[in-house]
């Protein structure tokens, strides 16, 4: 009997793997199967020397690990990378970010998104969870690149019903393939109690999960306790959103009252953690990771908008995740290399409701893949692979990324976007973007 | 006439230049002369169209820096990267580092320096100032390999004399050229008062600058008050250090009262920050650097060893610093990316005492010379060029370093150092290195 023909065949790496206690583990000397998009077996190296293959990857020298995950992002917002520096959050959004978003075009946010997914396959990141505007845009260069995405089309109770039914009529038209939707109410603070009790009974009615920034720093609990007695959590929980799916971003504002709240939900919670903002904006807590953990919520990793964060580097939330909770617990045993490196897989792919699809390389699970080469001068010589990845590596070091099988990259060399195009086109486009002079805001923060 | 032939220049680039209020700007389509390994001049693109050079270098696209300086780090550690993880200070000491060093020999410390030395060239590094064992083998592979290094031979009390006899010895033995040197006592708790009066008395009568670690954690600070009723600063002082050209890593336990004693030193003071290893540590506090800023004191930016940093990556210190500044200060406004570029460039050269011949490119100023590009998708569009090179650009998108106008790597390539055949000899060395069945420990921590 003749062996049929392997999609793609990747071998002499080592394959990092999970059992099922949370814990992962590096199998050496392997190989990865892939077959129509999914992971068919990880196997032997010397299992495949026979298996006939349409494409082989020799990885030899490197490490396989799923694809990241950015579980929180505003992609389209690398356009305005650097253009609202060293501010505090509320001028950020009042005085730069939310007067120029007045401007956004669906080519701007197009070519945003662009650009975006071309620094994230760059970084290793497969997946990512985008919450923004003019979303049919970011839709479409999705499924031009070839990642996968999680997209919600953001909204207000400023923008009146429309908004709300916008993001319904997007979360119900896009979900197919690669991408995966949900309901995308903004926050408590700018989405009333009704318009969050609305969300709720339509991501029911829908079978839809919902995405939002909730509780995101002190500040905003301390004022929702102030105005309405309960934290941000609280809203979640008598608006019923807590009985949903949800994906909270940041959550550096939950309190120790809240964890009852989010233990006891009726729907999986899970929370996006994007560190590097939190500092840059001196908030004065990171997400409790710790806490999140002790009540079994799973806690995925994020970088937010690059106009705060700078980067989209998913590689760099990795590592700043395992330093910060250390420093924020006072305790250099908590969060170890390999819990950083469960919280950049399974629990992300959790996090986006992809649990059972992506976050491990696994028969059965779609084949997204990233390689990472640690012959460099800054990752040898490896006494413990895990710490390897998370404190010496950087995103640079990913040579190729895979999605359903694709080679999205290859040798560091994109194949399914051209950067210059993109960023001279963007260039040309920024004195519009940029233009404040009209006085308009989409919003006004006052948390 | 005919112009005499310059060395080198580099073309179209835009120029990080310093003027003389602590500032910098950018020049941009700039060009920078190169002779006899001194910076001759900078100038326009157009001034250098048909000035005759050996070398040509075209940057367009590229920013030309001043060579980032590690200000303090313990290059040969690199062999022990990722042995000692998620352990507190004392544990990661006395239980794995100290056993392990007991065990170190000249070719380990040789093979070590070569990686780190590699590794730095390849994250722009062009300078630093190393605190170890061996130091002839770290002085040997640094003329070899091109950097310029400020060197020193580091003592116990617990060695008696001969350790204070081999620093001053290694010290007027080795200032020459690209290698300057410093008395290396290791710290006020495992260097008595006696030995560092000493070395204040043999720094004076030799010219020579000091350089060690003080008060590096709040614990070390509260045991010496404890014990000694002065802080490890009040210690410095007391023991002349102060008086000398001191250059102090970490600092993380200085507190207020030490800074008038900082701010009345007879001697020229600096200090060391390395941010990465006091969150992995879980340490309370980082280097108190807008209150040395605030007494004049100049921080340069550091790893420290990649046994506790990981990496020798002074970029990240870069970025690490603006962050955790603004973090521990409650001030989004504090360590603006234009601040912590001049923390990385002139006050870094300060640090080492090099303050008047490198940390800017400027005429007559050594040619130690980084070129980053910022093509790439995590740094585009540029809209203030000083945030993209601190919070979007990472080590890697260093293409060329340049020491004493010396291409010492060319498009990520090393030209002096070869990775595979150093980590190749250390990972055989590797067994003999990290046996700790002897018992033994080179000096006990215990603040």
């Amino acid at each position: 009997m003749t062996p049929t023909v392997a999609d793609l065949i990747i071998t002499g790496c080592t394959v990092l793997l999970h059992d099922d206690q949370e814990r992962i583990r590096f199998e050496e000397d392997a190989a990865i199967v892939v077959r129509e998009g999914a992971v068919e077996s990880v196997t032997g190296a010397a299992q495949v020397v026979d298996l006939p293959a349409v494409e082989r990857l020799d990885a030899g020298g490197q490490v396989a690990l799923p694809g990241l995950i950015n579980c929180h992002t505003h992609a389209p917002m690398v356009a305005l990378r650097g253009v609202a520096e060293d501010l505090p959050t509320e001028e950020w959004f009042n005085d730069v970010v939310w007067p120029i978003e007045s401007n956004l075009t669906e080519r701007d946010v197009e070519l945003g998104a662009r650009l975006a997914c071309a620094e994230m396959i760059r970084a290793g990141v497969t997946c990512f969870a985008d919450h923004y505007f003019s979303m049919d845009a970011v839709g479409a260069v999705v499924e031009e690149c070839g990642m996968r995405a999680h997209l919600g089309e953001a909204f207000f109770s400023s923008q009146g019903p429309q908004g709300r039914e916008r993001s319904l009529e997007f979360a119900l038209r896009h979900r197919s393939g690669r991408i995966t939707t949900a309901l995308a109410p903004h926050a408590p603070y700018t989405v009333t109690d009704a318009d969050l009790t609305a969300t709720a009974e339509l991501a029911r009615e829908h079978g839809l999960p919902v995405h939002l920034h909730a509780s995101e720093n002190r500040d905003q609990a301390e004022a929702s306790l102030a105005r309405h007695g309960v934290t941000p959590i609280g809203v979640l929980k008598r608006t019923g959103i807590l009985d949903t799916d949800v994906l909270i971003a940041h959550g550096t504002g939950i309190l120790d009252t809240d964890l009852p709240l989010l233990a006891e939900a009726g729907g999986r919670v899970s929370v996006a953690t994007a560190p590097r903002g939190y500092l840059k904006f001196a908030w004065p807590t990171t997400t409790p990771v710790r806490a999140l953990r002790e009540i079994g919520i799973p806690v995925g990793l994020a970088t937010d908008g690059a106009a705060s964060n700078n980067s989209l580097d998913v590689w760099e939330s990795m590592a700043l995740t395992a330093l910060i909770q250390k420093s924020t617990t006072g305790d250099p045993r908590w969060l170890t290399s390999r819990q950083a490196l469960h919280h950049a897989t399974l629990q992300s792919a959790q996090a986006v409701g992809l649990g059972d699809r992506i976050g491990s390389i696994a028969p059965g699970r779609r084949a997204d893949i990233i390689l990472v080469d640690l012959t460099g001068p800054h990752t040898q010589p490896v006494h413990d692979l895990a710490a390897t990845l998370v404190h010496s590596a950087h995103s640079c070091d990913v040579r190729t990324t895979i999605v359903d099988g694709r080679v999205l990259m290859r040798d560091r060399e994109l194949l399914t976007l051209d950067v210059a195009a993109v960023v001279g086109e963007l260039t040309e486009r920024m004195p519009g973007l940029l233009d404040r002079s009209h006085g308009k805001r989409i919003q006004e923060y006052g948390t």
